[in-house]
Order: C-alpha cells, then structure tokens, then sequence
C-alpha cells in the first residue's frame, strides 16, 4: 500500500475559473489555497457564435495557465460562470442574450471539455461571485448576507449560514425586487423594478432623457471623447467627480432605490450585511455607499440593529475566482 | 433495568400551545401525534397587567385541559405565542403594545411556571404560527414558503428547508417590505412599506378618508349595527359580499399590494409557495386569492415558474398549535 502510493502522482491541484461576461471573458488559476497563481483578459468575440466563444474561453484558460508558470497537466478542472439560464447538472447555458449564439442551449461544459481535456462545471456569474465573497471576501466574516452585483443589471445572491440559497434554482433576482408600484419600465418588462431605477441600463436611458429635454451634461461628451457607445462605469465616475448635476441626480436616485431594496431585504431575513459589488459597485461603490447606507437605514424596520454594508473585496475578479470555486 | 422502567411512570405526553393577542386568548391541548384534543377561548382582559393577564393565560390552559378530558398530571408542557419582541432564551416579553402592561418587559415564562408548575416556553405569534402550517398545514408539502399573516398588521415567517429561517432574531416582517419609495405611511413609521397599503389598520385609514371625502360605503353602518368599535374582518366580508364599492376598491389595493410584495419575495428567494393567513387572510382570503395571485403572476421575474399560493390549512388556531409546538 505505502509503496503504491509513493510511486502514485498526486492529482493536479491547479483549478481554473472563467468569469464569461458579455464584453470580456477573464481567466484565473487557483491553487489549492486558493491563491491566484495566474489571470488572462481577453476580449469576448461578438461574431462567430458558440465555436468561436469557446475557442476564446480556452484560450483564456491557456494564458492563465501560462501567466502561473503552469502547465496543462497541473490543472485538475475548470469552472465557468456566465450570464443567462445555467443548467449546471446538464452543463448548459441558454437565453445568454448578450453572448453570440448563446441566446438558444449551448453544451458549453462538454464542449470545453472536448478543447481543454479536463472537467468542467458551469455556475451563474453573478451566483459564484458572491460565493466567492462569502469564502474569501468580504463576506467571509458573515454568516448570512445579500450580494449585490451592481452593473448593466442588478444581480443578486443570498448567502444563509455561510451557504447560497438557490431556491428552486432561480433564486437572487435581487434586481427585480420591487421599489415603486407600477413605477418606472424594467428592461426586463416588469414595472418598478430596483434595476429599472439603478441599472446602468436604466440609468443611460434616463441621462439621454434628460439630455434630450435639454439638461446639460458631460457625460455624453465623455462617451464621445472614449469613443464609446455606452456611459460605461468610468465615464459615470468621471462625471460625478467633475460634479455634473445630471449624473449625481440620477446616481441619487439609483442610490435610493440600491438602499431601500436592501432594507426590504433585511426586513424579512434579517441579514447580518450586505456586499456590494459588480462593474458600477466596483467603480461608484466608495463614493457611493454613504447615500446607499443612508436609504437603507432610512427603511429599516428594525434601526438600531442595521446591517453591514461592505464593498466586495475581490473586485471585478470575485466571477473568475468563484467559478474556479465550484469546479470539480 | 428492566424492572426500573416498568415502575416509572411515563412522562405527560400532552403539550398546551396559548395564542396570546390583543383581544382574544386561545388555547389548545396536543397529543404526541399533533391531534387537538381540547380547546379554550376567553377575551384578554383590557386592564390590570401582566398579573391579570397571564392568570388569563393559566386558566385558558386548565380550561383547554379540561375540555380535552385530562388533568394537570397529564401535561408535559406550555407553549406561548405572543405579539411584541419575544426573547425566548430569557422567557421574556415586551413591546406588546396590545396587552395591557405587556410594553414593559415581563417575565412571562417564569410567572407562567410557578402558575402551572409546568415548563413554558415563549415564541413569536406569527413566528409559531408559521411554523405550525409548515409542520401540520398549508406547507407541510413544501419544502420553502412564504407564510404572511394578514391582520391588523402583516406578519411573516419564512421556511427554507423545511425550517423557519430566524436571522438575527427579528426575520420574518414580510409587512415592511416596500411596495411604494416614499408611498403611504406605515403605522411602523416608515413609508410605502407593504401593511401601510394591507394592514386592517391602514384599510381602515382609507375607509375614513374616503368616507370623509362624502365617498358612500356600508362600512361603518356595519360596524355601529355590531356596536364595534373597528372595521373587523368580519365587517370588511360583510362589505364585500355587499358588493360595497368603497370596500371593493380598497381591498384591491391591498391585495396589488400583497401580490406586489411577495413576488419581490419570491423573486430574490425562489420560493416553492406562498401560505396565507391571519385574521383577515382567513375571513378574506377565498375571496382575495385570485386578485393576490394575479398580481403576484404580473410581478414575477420568471412567471413560468410561479409558486403555490395556498390558505392557511390550521386557520385561526395556527398559533396556539404552533405554539404548543415549541413547547418542552
């Protein structure tokens, strides 16, 4: 026995995590730690549909392992977290709008498998960046919190004595937590949503709005001068920090809605704390988090006992580390 | 050994469970299977405190005791649900508004004990209620539900897994969720939250403006020919049935607003179902479940998969069983 097990290579302790967003795909290498060892960003193709998606995603893998010093045979399996419907016992992802071709089933997981030679688990992205929180961030010290990924859309996660809670597994549509009756148009069709108030979406809708009745701002001279076609996160921070009326007024207001959506929240769970994070959550978070706080203390049923409101720790990495947390 | 055994006298297998409210005192008498064996009613008297009080709760206990058949040496336990802030490690009650001297801290458990000479443990009223619809009622087929309790107030519990999810102690106020930012005012203090638009109190509310806006309503010529001093349940079935257009409109708002907040709920949680309860849940809820449910259906963020809302199965005695349940 002794001598069969000294002669036994120990199995490869790398693990690999893909955070796939609809912009970017970004790559990390874990070790058994959960230290990381090596990252890859590359560029999401916007043609090509599946084959070429996925090429990418190995690809990414391959750097990173490369960026660790690593080696193929090092790495034990690959987690990837994507937007959209994730069947995880299939290996599947659908109704991923913003990915090319992944609006309809992909058989990502065997298919990545097929290029990369290893096991592979998929997860939701924003699902795995709060577990990732909840491990190594900054929900590592609660028992019980509310993730909340503050980006185009508001995604969400809840963690309940250290686990997340998945319902039957379409749990932490935080975004679509209601914050005015019949009130203002969410992208997605329901009315008075939070991500109809706070969402980058929502939010460039209501700027060009205001624009267009004839409110000055700069922040659309800021998207010329990037070259962009959207108020990306940076650019929302540029003009807060030039004090633009416009961008502070409508941040306000997503602030209010981000705040008194958590104090629902904490009214009927009674959560120890709340992690903000996500592209927006990442970029306006520490600027914003006083007003947040403010409306979320504002609706608390119970004042003298508020949650915390903590920044997420792992920043626009926290997706890329938490799929490498649920693979194999 | 086995001599031992065969002289001991097996301990009193029947638990008694006390719904403590505002108005009315109930009690139940459970066997080791759960089956009600005996029942207790009395009106909780309106003045003298905590000592005229719980001798009420005593003789609601012997009562129910006898009603069932049995005598003290029968029974193990006391279980009590109360409103107000329950701390159960302390057997202590307090901020219970609606019981007279009940706003003060008392020692509920103790001076229960040296009444009965039996064990007593406290709960929270909607808290137990919740869990006895989980255990023997509405939910006992569902492995995580909602339970609102729609009375006076809106009370709430969750069970997830199967279990009632207690956060830091004061989870479950389903009431506070917001339904409208900076909508009506709740009693609580707070704006816009769910009961500000359900509550009976807040029906009630309306029903005056309404009234007092020259609006013409049966209402209150029911509530003078019951010599009440309230618009009861009762009142309000009355109305309904009456096709009074006033208590038609104002009752929709409260169920919008209902179905409203639990597809929040349901969205974040991804919960199985939905249980209603409560005073007004019980006398209203046949009646209202289709206009709850359709707002609940319009809210949802994934409306194929809608959960089960179903009644209250144990009605008004679901807190004096549940009560009975934390007993021992």
């Amino acid at each position: 026995m002794t001598d069969q097990r000294d002669t036994m290579s120990p199995p490869p302790a790398l693990r690999a995590g893909v955070d796939l967003g609809g912009t970017k795909i970004a790559a990390v290498i874990l070790d058994e730690h959960h230290r990381v060892l090596g990252r890859a960003r590359m560029e999401t193709p916007q043609l090509g549909g599946p084959r070429k998606v996925l090429d990418a995603v190995a690809a990414s893998v391959l750097s990173a392992l490369q960026d660790a010093g690593a080696a193929s045979i090092d790495l034990g399996s690959i987690g990837v977290g994507s937007p959209g419907a994730v069947d995880a016992a299939q290996g599947t992802i659908s109704h991923a709008s913003n990915v090319s071709g992944f609006d309809k089933p992909v058989a990502a997981a065997a298919e990545l498998q097929t290029r990369l030679g290893k096991p592979v688990r998929l997860g939701n992205d924003v699902g795995v960046a709060v577990e990732a929180e909840a491990r190594l961030g900054a929900g590592r010290r609660l028992n019980s919190f509310l993730g909340v990924w503050w980006g185009t859309g508001v995604g969400g996660g809840v963690i309940l004595d250290g686990r997340r809670w998945l319902g039957r597994g379409h749990a932490g549509e935080f975004g679509h937590t209601l914050v005015k009756k019949n009130g203002a148009q969410c992208p997605c069709g329901l009315k008075g949503c939070l991500e109809a108030y706070a969402g980058r979406l929502a939010m460039e809708k209501r700027a060009r709005k205001l624009a267009a009745q004839g409110r000055k701002t700069v922040l659309f001279d800021l998207m010329e001068k990037k070259a962009s076609d959207r108020l990306s996160s940076g650019i929302w921070d540029k003009a807060l920090e030039k004090e633009d009326r416009v961008a502070q007024e409508i941040t306000a207001r997503a602030c209010e809605a981000l705040g008194l959506a958590m104090a629902s929240v904490v009214n009927l769970l009674d959560l120890d704390g709340v992690v903000l994070g996500g592209g927006l959550g990442g970029r306006l978070g520490p600027r914003c988090l006083p007003a947040i706080e403010s409306a979320l203390q504002r609706q608390l049923f119970v004042p003298e006992k508020p949650p915390k409101l903590l920044l997420s720790e792992l920043g626009d990495e926290a997706g890329a580390i938490g799929a490498a947390l649920v693979a194999r």
